[in-house]
């Protein structure tokens, strides 16, 4: 395996302290579900463009356990076990996102006075 | 801060027993490295666009510290301390990655057999 990766898969993995009013994805059995995606992606022959990566807290904590999918980024939220074969088959190898597990969240906007990012120069760079 | 994210980086933090022959990223100092991109990000107060993530293995031990950016893809190694503002001003910001840090490596071709993942149905699905 080696990348660049066709597709990029991040799970959070993260653990916060047993009570922590967070919660956290590793406790609702977000490294299972990141070993289930690794074995999907080896069964069907594609580790080789594809990765199943272990990531930090994703900052999405009440949508636990979070998914990404790069480089499209598509966000998944309340993955079970039993979606994994589906996102791979459908999603990763089929390229239409599993629309019932997508995160629900607003689009966001930058604030006013924030850096504005883009392919533009910002001011003052030479 | 909330997903999704204009940039997401991903910095290794990987971190094996001592004397494993691969190495890792976090004894090559990826956690400062992680903490610092956090910092630029605030400081510039473009926090609440891009995130700087922990991840596991990025599978790229031997260029290490080794950082993702996504969407783009772009996948910076050997990062030092000192590169981070750099990176951020440069590429998160200006939109320019910093070329003399990119990662060297051939892009990869799907071995014949392989799954061909895309936009286009697998054979026998519906």
């Amino acid at each position: 395996m080696a990348p660049p990766f066709q597709r990029h898969i991040f799970v959070c993995t993260n653990r916060r302290p047993d009570g922590h009013p967070k919660g956290d994805c590793a406790t609702k059995g977000s490294e299972e579900i990141r070993a289930a995606f690794k074995t999907e992606l080896d069964k069907r022959g594609i580790k080789g463009t594809m990765r199943a990566n272990a990531a930090g807290c994703l900052d999405t904590c009440a949508f636990g356990p979070s998914v990404v999918v790069y480089p499209e980024g598509v966000w998944y939220g309340g993955v079970k076990l039993e979606d994994v074969p589906v996102i791979v088959e459908e999603h990763l190898i089929g390229g239409r996102p599993v629309e019932r597990l997508l995160m629900k969240f607003a689009k966001k906007e930058a604030k006013p006075g924030e850096a504005k990012p883009a392919d533009t120069k910002p001011p003052g760079t030479p």
